[in-house]
């Protein structure tokens, strides 16, 4: 089947990487206007499309100082591209000529004709000094720079691989609702939403329990990529009021350890895919080797963990036992100086420290659950769910919650239920450290947060 | 790289699918009770997996009417599997053995050991014969039918075909967000959500103004398939308040003749691997024999549409010019019966009845925009969108709506934008037709409407 690009009906324009293998000749480019160089005998414009920029080129006929005639059409066109504005959209039509001094990919086009779609305002409000949050008030000219493209195109990447990898091994994709009747694990952290027969609904903060339903349905093995909600005020680099979340639940596993070897595979795969089609480009851009991990990845209990980064010394100030952002920069640090590996499980976790969900070793009482790093930050949470109703009721009342309102939850174990057990995984936490950039804000095609809603 | 499913971590769980293939022996299988025949001499169980069914066998060993002793181990797994009751989760370990004379795939397994995972409760709340809102009080049994797994299985493969027609063509994947700061079209249609510093956030309706800013930002060709949320209170077997949206948007068309093009392409690539992959078991267990459609599609302008419609005796009450469902089904009968076709493109729309941002024909003054009809009722709506931004805020105007309202929306367009259209397509209706199904809460994972936001 021919794709669109190609076929006739999306009309004849050329994308910019077909330019250096077509012979020289007739040819038209559609893109939109990075710079113009306005010399006095020539002109220069670079176009840029979504595959790459190429430099047209005008020999520029200005009014004759003495007042001769000069051919109208000429001086018209000169006189376009003076004052063309960058960010403009065109479209292009002229001769391309192979020429190997020109640096932009060998070639230039010779303008026979350019075709304004849109003018852009002269004035362009963010420049490439910009700060974050400017860029962010003008995101769709922010992502106009080809290393913001190249994100998305990562991010494509990395998902397709990650739903083939399943889609081979029979996973059903699902959409779980992100309207909810009640509350889950933490009222703090949802959104209200006003509903019909004055209902409250609730914006989901995970799909979770409806994940786990799927397994009590029969399904098996199951996915989701979709949006998640988080109403807590959280400033940091790595949280958003809104997020991709992917998410992937199990049957019939005998532990949490399942679920990681699952996980581990999954990304070794998925990274693979994107160091095959992006890795040249990303080392380009971002100054970044895409590694392929090895399977297994390293696995550390959590008490061990909290030893390795007090061993480094650094005291975690936390009391509850879990480790904080830069106890988990220690600990990737460590393993990265040890075992070469940008991923780490971090195991056996205190019940105190985990959702009431998860299901608990019955010798040593500790959770089957883990924690994913990738270079020092937490990019998951995986575990074994606990599937036996009355235990799963003992674990919500120690936690406070009241049985009562997780019901249609609790039912989901009441008619049967395999074993079973799955992770979340952050979109944007994954892409920001795969590229190494410093915030989700960066990876993100419109951030949200506390104080962004905007555009 | 090996299955989960084969390795030797998720356990020595072999699928029933498998079963066949395999050789007599000792085998495991995992799953959930569906029927019991508790016979004096023998007893039988249907287990079922996520691919299949398979016949459990155990001879009875009952306690001697004579006093005699017995052993006990025979009697309690006998006594067991009497007490077992249907939807129990649990691990049959047995003989395998292939006899011809077992109508359920030719093979049995005689138990050895049943491990149980979870006893479901002995009343199921739902029966094969229960109405359909009673059926989604209980979505998570109702979904065990191998009739409603296969919807989900369905829904994964046309999902995955539609985007690897899309990634094949260098489409970017994006995740817009569904917290926005202001209402687009109709604030009628919108839920509002209390945000923070006493903002209020809308759940987008669609995805329309962000995949547009994608074109602002030279991303060329996108796709989304996420969640979407309506606030108007429709009660008809199409409509739901939260719904899984498909949408694509392309830069540098010539008018939504090229969107229709490659919505035709991608709509028969995906048919097509939904008919490969599961047609014989859409036909067995759905009645239905899917149809790969041909392109080009038909197309009708409107205006020749409703002259069909009425020709053919059905006088459409509305007074707006556009078509009513009943309308819709009659086009639909019309294109079957002449053209052999289940799709259906209507053009030519008039202004009145689209959204401002559709562009209009120069000479028509029609926009330049279609539905799409499948089966008799509408997928689709797609259009070429107007991105002169002087034009665009004229055509706001004459919808009353106003443009300082819509400027972070119109500022796309002030900075540059290329030519571009798309379409939105709602998934569940796609599988809801495709499947013959009466109405999009039996293809949706769980419905949410009006007076359903639980489970």
């Amino acid at each position: 089947m021919a794709g669109r690009v190609d076929s006739p009906l999306v009309s004849e324009r050329v994308l910019v990487q077909q330019l250096q293998a077509r012979p020289d000749g007739p040819v038209s480019v559609s893109g939109w206007v990075e710079t113009v160089r306005d010399q006095k005998k020539v002109q220069f414009v670079i176009l840029r499309d979504e595959t790459g920029a190429v430099q047209l080129v005008n020999p520029a006929t200005r009014p004759a100082e003495d007042g001769s005639e000069q051919d109208a059409a000429a001086l018209a066109l000169t006189d376009l591209i003076s004052n063309l504005s960058t960010g403009t959209f065109l479209t292009a039509t002229g001769q391309l000529k192979h020429d190997e001094r020109v640096k932009l990919g060998g070639v230039e086009i010779k303008i026979g004709d350019l075709d304004i779609a849109a003018a852009a305002l002269p004035e362009t409000p963010i420049a490439a000094d910009s700060g974050l949050d400017k860029r962010m008030d003008w995101r769709f000219l922010d992502l106009r720079q080809r290393r913001n493209n190249l994100i998305f195109r990562v991010q494509t990447t990395l998902e397709h691989a990650m739903r083939t990898y399943w889609i081979e091994r029979d996973y059903i994709e699902i959409h779980s609702p992100k309207l909810m009747a009640s509350a889950s694990e933490s009222a703090a952290e949802l959104f209200e939403v006003p509903y019909f027969e004055d209902k409250t609904a609730y914006l989901a903060q995970s799909p979770q329990f409806f994940k786990q339903m799927a397994q009590s349905a029969g399904f098996g093995k199951i996915f989701e990529i979709g949006d998640v909600f988080r109403a807590d005020p959280s400033f940091t680099s790595r949280h958003a009021t809104e997020f991709t979340s992917i998410d992937a639940e199990i049957s019939w596993i005998d532990s949490h350890e399942d679920v990681a070897a699952m996980q581990e595979e999954l990304l070794q795969f998925a990274f693979q895919a994107v160091k095959d089609k992006h890795g040249a480009e990303i080392a380009e851009l971002f100054g970044v080797e895409v590694e392929v991990p090895s399977v297994p990845f390293p696995r550390i209990p959590l008490a061990e963990a909290r030893e390795i980064v007090a061993a480094r010394g650094y005291d975690i100030p936390r009391t509850d036992g879990d480790l904080d952002p830069e106890g988990e920069r220690q600990i990737s640090a460590h393993v990265r100086e040890q075992h070469g590996h940008q991923f780490v499980f971090i195991t056996d976790y205190h019940p105190e420290i985990r959702a009431f969900y998860h299901m608990r070793d019955e010798e040593t009482g500790l959770t089957k659950s883990y924690d994913l790093l990738f270079n020092g930050v937490e990019i998951t949470t995986g575990a074994q769910r606990e599937h036996r109703v009355d235990v799963l009721i003992e674990q919500a009342k120690e936690k406070g919650l009241e049985p009562e309102h997780l019901d249609f939850y609790l039912d989901f174990f009441r008619y049967g239920a395999p074993p079973h057990g799955g992770f979340g995984m952050g979109l944007a936490r994954v892409l920001m450290l795969l590229l190494g950039e410093s915030s989700i804000r960066e990876v993100t095609y419109l951030f949200r947060g506390p104080t962004r809603l905007a555009p």
